[in-house]
């Protein structure tokens, strides 16, 4: 692996944990991760994890909780990820779920309409902050998960 | 209008602009808020925006334009600009954009299940970039808004 | 519960689940939460994400693995909380674990010490990026977890 | 194009579109930028966000509005804009509009202050969260954009 | 001091530290606040950190080096510090700022351009990121405090 | 120095600082660096903010003071200053102190903590701030410094 200026040589400190070298705990998350993806590799973003087993697990753990199916359909749970990756400026994460969603369907127009609302969204965020909106009382309950 | 701690008083300056107080060409604007939305009444956001004409008649000319129906539905571009505004801690557009999905049919399970996305996201976000993970070759194009 | 203005009433919907009001299955985790801690209540994060169960098990479960007794002393872990929850301006989440970091033993001067810290690295890491300074080849390996 | 690592090779869908390559609808906005910036070439942003037309419509349209001659001027302008582009992190931004600013006269010690400044911002706005420090009762107003 | 909902009352370890309370060590600072200011009181984020004399020491140190006559004249520096207030949505530092680039002569029509500029700064930022923009050849030296 | 890209080819005002191109301002600052940190070598960061000796001067002397003994130690300071670092994206800062963590006695076990730390922070900071919990009335003065 290599810095942007190509300064940092190998270091195998900082090698990905591949499959064939990981220990059985590792090498369970990753046969899991791959049986419920139906894929046969795995993303570079779980190999780096490895280095803590602990981290590992936990994080593909609710991973797969939250993102299988549910009362939001698969392709909007990936929207929404890559909606917060792009405001919290990861490329990874814009590039894995970018090709997650595509899988799962996404069309360039989507794309560009989720791009729309995402930039639009980080504009006006910041306007009603400057300008300290007092929320509408017709918006009570805005906060809240469960309504009557 | 007063602030948290209730120490600033009234300022007139600090007004919202009641549509009896508007000029002509923020009233033309208002009304086109409430035609498009099908509304009696034009929330917060817009009644301070409109100190400046020119960002109140551009910001809902965009707005208008992006969040209509497109390729995405309606909905999911509200859970989007939720997401983002979450991410970005407006409390304001997190009741707003709150209340305009639910009027479009959010139900509580699917806030719950946007929560839990968002929250790993922020979560993923920031441990992909300190472990500096490379993009995979496989999500090349993920950047992209065009795909063969 | 009322806005900063004071202009949303009370919405039933927005209430907190208190104890005696809530399921079997969110009992049990606030019992998990009083026992882990050895306290008698329950603060308000709970509460609030009590609307959803299954978040409220997963970010509880996660949280009580990570916070707890490691290669970390427990005051450290919470003056790192403390540091993100700065950075990102999450007040409720500045408050909680600024009260965890207090019953741990965090001295003012600590405190202070921290805020020092937190305020530096906010600014250097903005001109870090202006700059676009390239990582030194001696820092190879910084941003692995593991080392020879 | 290719990734930090060079491991994603060139993929057609992700090419910025060339003036050559454009559609009419595209090649229009085109002639707009250079015509309204007095030059020869497109950079890169537009290229890209063009797979998206009407994306690049509005942004330039907008774009166009608000950067022109107005209350302020345009260095100020540019110089406002790098903060903000610093701040979030994003270098495509902190590069063209650097590049845009010293087009209109910023000198190196303009750009020394501006990184004073945004760094100090920077800091001082987490210490002033983090010490939830009420809003004096001499700064009402504050927020508006108009005052008496 | 209260909080948001009026549940956490007096704590005489949270009063700002007034003039007439202050050591000698921190009333000199208070004093060359004042008279670097021509003032004749302090604003509330000094008597929050005062609880902290070497914060409050350095901190007022460095911005009145950084916020003084240079190359940049008083309220552009004003407005860059606004800026990325409103991007990291710190209320305070937007109302203490926005008092004093009023004082510095900032009219209505010069916030409503710096507001537009930040949202749109804010939107082409997570823009320029989603679609991985590579930096033109012809802007390098973008970085740079320097140039030729 | 090149960019992501490569396109951006060698320009001389882009290169850091070296000691022996140094006027004797910034070479006292370079040699009180190396004095300090007991190091014979100067970091980048440095190198490029040296392009301004005053920002150079006062971030180095800010610095020097507030990573210094005190309060906390050392070591708990570099782990705050890489969990602000990763929270805010700074790739360099997160490389750099890590680096200087691993030299104080970092672990890898405490490495991983401390990403599951950070990783848990950015997710509930957002959810507590969805769900607008109000901070509970046992945790007042969590922003203060200084407690009875």
């Amino acid at each position: 692996m290599t810095t942007k200026t190509g300064e940092i040589a190998g270091d195998a400190s900082l090698a990905p944990i591949e499959y064939a070298d990981a220990s059985p705990e590792v090498r369970a998350i990753y046969d899991d991760i791959m049986a419920t993806r139906k894929a046969d590799w795995i993303n570079n973003f779980w190999k780096y994890l490895a280095h803590d087993p602990q981290n590992l697990r936990r994080i593909w753990s609710d991973l797969k909780e939250i993102m299988g199916p549910g009362a939001l359909d698969p392709l909007t749970k990936e929207l929404i990820y890559i909606a917060v990756s792009i405001t919290n400026g990861c490329r990874y994460c814009i590039s894995s779920h970018g090709a997650s969603a595509r899988a799962k369907g996404m069309s360039a127009a989507q794309y560009g309409e989720l791009l729309a609302v995402v930039g639009m969204a980080n504009q006006t965020n910041r306007l009603a902050v400057a300008l300290d909106v007092p929320v509408d009382g017709r918006f009570a309950g805005g906060n809240s998960i469960t309504r009557t």
